[in-house]
């Protein structure tokens, strides 16, 4: 065999496309150090988030197209990394955040904080550096799921400031208003007061360097949802719902709420929740408590990726109320999240190759 | 048998206590109409809710005692009547409305529209007046729950200012921001706009003469229950939640709410829904999806009266997605709600029997 040489290569890898962002992985720049020698192939390839549902099917991809162009015997050594991509950049605010990602529902007690619980972590496990606000200031439950309700985050100086240390808990960096106050008292609080705990939150936190930045909205769409798309540019949103018909009504609001014109959070996707019950003693059986497909359906009609189902499985809320996110332990449910988070990570990627940035939203709406 | 004086009568009758407000029925003023004749005797005996659990016990009580005391021969007549009491009085706004109960979670999503939906039919069919208004503006359930989500409300002059006529469901008077706004339309609105809202249920709305005005309130503990409070002095209130620690962690916060000094709304007691899951093939078997008596202990810790537990039936929330509430049909469920529907009637009278009237909370709160 001659000499390989780099553009070769790169020209047998340009028959490779991201299936997600549709073109090819060397017009994407996602090849890097890439190195050739006799009969010897090393390079890398940039994913856009760690946690890429195609990251098997890529390196497969790109071992048939260079076996096939140089041959078998061509010793390639592939390593899979990734970069996860930004719309924002110089942003005055959170600078160091590549992602800001609003978890919402429109009605509470759909799960909205298991789901974003959880997404953190399988996010975080799969390499992304990954933080979660909870922006329910009347109802915190992170610090309950992710069992550290008696910490007290730290206070530093910075540049002249106080700013706020984040708890970090099972790789995950939090805050919340329940590390702040005691737990059995009520936040009794106007919109203004609660508006302004989101922005020391925001723009008095040290959060540093994130690819996501979660943020676990309280339920309705008023003053937190105004005063986050007002204060940062939000990446995109995730619905979260139940199937139930009263849960899909609020559903579509908070939906239609990110579609306004003036507020135009591009909606990643929805989830359903509590989609149904399983008895481990009829494990045949799926009983739909909450009524069937309910999300699916609202994702269709919305036209918006449906990213997942997850079961109502007792060891879920057990989880959520003992502090260790379900996803932490093998089976159905981490199976679930995990396969969500890739798809939210997925959908992320691909918003930010394909849409504008968002606009923060001005203030006199 | 010599002539039957009304005072031996009356005499008679202090000997029956009513349970609940622990003094005799003389006392209390509850025998009307009391008329004797020969060897007859006839009164009514006026309860202080239609939708008393007590009134087949009082009703044998007066029977054992004149018969004891008049013999058996006597020819007793005895009609159970009610007038359900109030402490408002002269009150500028909602003149005709005895008693303001607040139904609230702190927690969404944990069915307290559901909860709602089902006192209210129960009450109404034990004979009493009922309205509900439903606070929450930015996900109102109860239009659904009643199916009348495309009734719109009449307006009508009064005294020269246009007053909204409430939709009649079931026997039960509604007003819902869901009457007024396309249902896939988000509210999205800061608290003062929510606020005034509700204020406009409360002060332009026709509600006439009510035994019972039902305020669902929206999850958390901000804008519209301050509003509340310093609107209208609130009879009592009732804390709905599930088993969940989550969500006992929110009903906390709503409990500490009402007991606040400055709020000091008398806390009716506590509703656990989703108890237990009980699937059709396997009618012994008990889930607690959502773990064991938290609703319970959570009262017991409170030192507040446990209304009852509502099972997690798939038919529940099949009649709020239908609109038909669960109380309408026969069943566990109905039997449920109905005996939770009498502990509230119960918990009012025993309220406005010892406590003082409640205060509207200062504006400058």
């Amino acid at each position: 065999m001659s000499q390989i040489s780099k553009e070769q290569v790169l020209k047998s890898l340009s028959k490779v496309d991201d299936p997600d962002l549709k073109k090819d992985l060397v017009t994407l720049g996602m090849i890097k150090n890439l190195e050739v020698g006799d009969a010897r192939i090393s390079f890398a390839v940039e994913l856009t988030t760690p946690a890429c549902p195609l990251k098997e099917l890529i390196r497969s991809q790109c071992e048939d197209v260079i076996y096939a162009d140089f041959g078998e015997a061509v010793e390639l050594s592939i390593l899979m990394t990734s970069n996860v991509t930004s719309i924002r950049n110089n942003a005055p605010l959170l600078p160091g955040v590549k992602n800001i990602i609003a978890i919402s529902s429109g009605k509470g007690g759909v799960g909205k904080s298991t789901v974003t619980s959880n997404l953190a972590v399988a996010l975080a496990r799969s390499g992304a550096s990954v933080g979660i606000i909870d922006a329910d200031i009347f109802g915190p439950s992170i610090p309950t799921m992710f069992n550290c309700e008696h910490e007290q985050p730290g206070i530093i100086e910075k540049n002249g400031k106080n700013v706020i240390v984040p708890i970090e808990q099972y790789g995950v960096k939090l805050i919340s208003i329940g590390f702040l106050t005691p737990p059995d008292n009520a936040v009794v609080w106007r919109g203004p007061m609660a508006s302004s705990a989101l922005k020391q939150f925001i723009g008095d936190t040290e959060w540093g360097e994130l690819d996501y930045l979660l943020i676990d909205l309280p339920p309705g769409t008023s003053d937190i949802h105004l005063t986050l798309v007002q204060t940062v540019p939000v990446t995109g949103a995730v619905v979260v719902t139940t199937p139930q018909k009263v849960a899909l009504a609020d559903a579509q609001k908070a939906y239609s709420m990110f579609k306004q014109p003036q507020i135009n959070v591009p909606v990643l996707g929805i989830i359903e929740n509590m989609s149904y019950f399983t008895p481990e003693e009829l494990p045949n059986n799926k009983y739909y408590l909450f009524g069937q497909n309910g999300g699916k359906l609202f994702a269709e009609k919305n036209n918006a990726p449906f990213l997942g189902e997850v079961p109502l499985v007792q060891s879920i809320r057990e989880s959520g109320d003992s502090g260790y996110p379900a996803v932490m332990k093998d089976g159905i449910t981490a199976d679930a999240f995990n396969g969500i988070a890739q798809a939210v990570a997925q959908q992320v990627a691909m918003r930010n190759a394909a849409k504008e940035k968002t606009k923060v939203v001005e203030v006199n709406v």
